[in-house]
């Protein structure tokens, strides 16, 4: 052992999606030395999923280093628990019950792997080698198909006692409001402030105002890529559709600061193209909802990871942070 | 100091209300061994008010042993920053701007002395001697005039990046709801859940409702007590009123279990003497607007700290957490 060269020492990243999967051998200064990836809804059993990433990995970690040069596998999905290394009745995941993916792994690859959800991870990514550098208490908002989330207090993860803490998608922004598609819960942040709450909303203001230029797409392309079109050419109601997402989305921001007070709220995700057209109202609606010691004080601000490379990064943060 | 016996080790727990103190002599078991109080709001400046308390605790001091037995001072009070030991800006005290009160203490008593506001001393409190002990993951939620919480993760309290986390009670409830007294902030958990809430609540629904027995008292007379006067005699005003208490306080829990994933919630004063009327509803709402992952996990519980002494054993808490 005491002969290993810890510079050349590398993880392996993966991070699983609903419908791909990414994988990368990261090094300790957070380059992504190589990367490759798979469909993760062609394998309807995990063992033959876990069998194709081998078969797809194991090329990539001959080439970096033998298993002595590998600290371990880092996995990021979704429902994931970090204490007991399962993926635990994931909704979007082909696998369904209980799936005891670290140990499946650890069986196939030789190597400790260390499991939980893509928001923390991505978390984890930004404090080792992203925008949240050198911070201990920070909020990591992954705003996608769906909203994650990644608590860091103290300069460590919050997991919870059973290991699934940073639901925020999940929590109620406006009791009674938008039924949630998959959930069924009223008002959540996530049917707001997800990419598919935006497309609920672009729908439903482009039926209210016949002007908007929404109304120049077809029902199936309205989205956020589409609003953000509109958007840039001034259209009002697009306009509105981010305005309105953002207040949401800073309003939630409020009560998640005055429950942590983190130095930074980081931002991730493909909703963030949206840019000021969503952070300005959300930093308004934010501010004017938090006490008065706490105004003024937090960042707001995006990811500096690439968006390519974040997911792989945080999953292999997880190696190292441990 | 190898010669001291840490079995007879003691500290003074000093709990600031806005209008009383309450001091103790606490020992490691959680015992206090002589307490005492006197009137926070008869000084108008904080110097004579610190002289005031070594007045009345140094004798109770010097009985429990000499400088050498005490390990220090812990101080529970609004507003108070664990991380300068300043009180700042505290709205109930007569004491205005950033008091360097940590700083004045040692300086009166020479001792170490720590601060933190009054509810994260509670959960301090309930961590090392009450009904917390053995935790690692929980909230403390306190339920008087106004709503305070400490929020436990990891074994460790959140203080965030400015030492001013867990300010649960000034979390949005309801957008744009009720207009908060002196935050005037609109559907804070406060504004609905504290003793002031109810009464708010009371009042409001007793006009709407001239059969209801909460109609005998004089306008002055209607708080959580009264209340809970006519709720024994089953008055479905009053009932009705607790019962939406309990649900806006469900409704908040469930978001806060979304965000830190704790073993229990324990709820802490005056209002829960109201029982089972807020805590029945309470549960309810909480479990309704939990993502499944979390249900039927989360104890509800209150605490089991004898009122009269918990603020003052969670302050002692504070010497020995550290």
């Amino acid at each position: 052992m005491s002969l290993i060269d810890l510079s050349k020492q590398v993880a392996l990243g993966v991070d699983i999606g609903g419908t791909n999967t990414k994988f990368g051998i990261v090094n300790h200064r957070g380059e992504v030395l190589d990367k490759g990836n798979l469909r993760t809804d062609a394998y309807d059993k995990v063992e033959d999923f876990i069998d194709a990433l081998y078969e797809d990995a194991y090329p990539l970690m001959e080439k970096h280093g033998s298993e002595k040069h590998f600290d371990g596998i880092g996995v990021g999905a979704p429902n994931a628990n970090y204490y007991k290394g399962t993926i635990e009745l994931a909704p979007n995941l082909p696998w369904k019950g209980v799936i005891p993916f670290a140990e499946l792994m650890t069986a196939k690859f030789n190597l400790p792997c260390t499991v939980t959800n893509d928001a923390n991870a991505a978390a984890l990514g930004e404090m080792l080698f992203g925008a949240a550098r050198g911070m201990k208490d920070f909020i990591m908002i992954t705003l996608g198909t769906g909203v994650g989330s990644g608590i860091i207090a103290n300069g460590n993860l919050i997991y919870g006692h059973d290991g699934f803490a940073g639901e925020l998608g999940h929590t109620i922004v406006k009791p009674g409001g938008r039924k949630h598609w998959s959930t069924g819960s009223e008002g959540s942040l996530e049917a707001y402030a997800s990419a598919t709450g935006i497309t609920i909303t672009a729908k439903k203001m482009r039926a209210e105002f016949p002007e908007s230029m929404l109304n120049q797409y077809p029902e199936d392309e309205i989205n956020s890529k589409t609003v953000y079109e509109c958007a840039m050419k001034e259209d009002p109601i697009a306009l509105e559709v981010f305005r309105y997402t953002g207040q949401k989305l800073g309003e939630a921001l409020a009560n998640f600061v005055m429950f942590s007070s983190p130095q930074a709220i980081l931002l991730f995700g493909g909703v963030i193209k949206a840019g000021d057209f969503i952070l300005k109202p959300a930093k308004l609606h934010m501010e004017r909802n938090l006490l008065p010691i706490f105004r003024n004080k937090v960042k707001l601000v995006f990811s500096e990871l690439n968006e390519a490379d974040a997911a792989i990064l945080g999953a292999s943060a997880l190696v190292w942070e441990k």
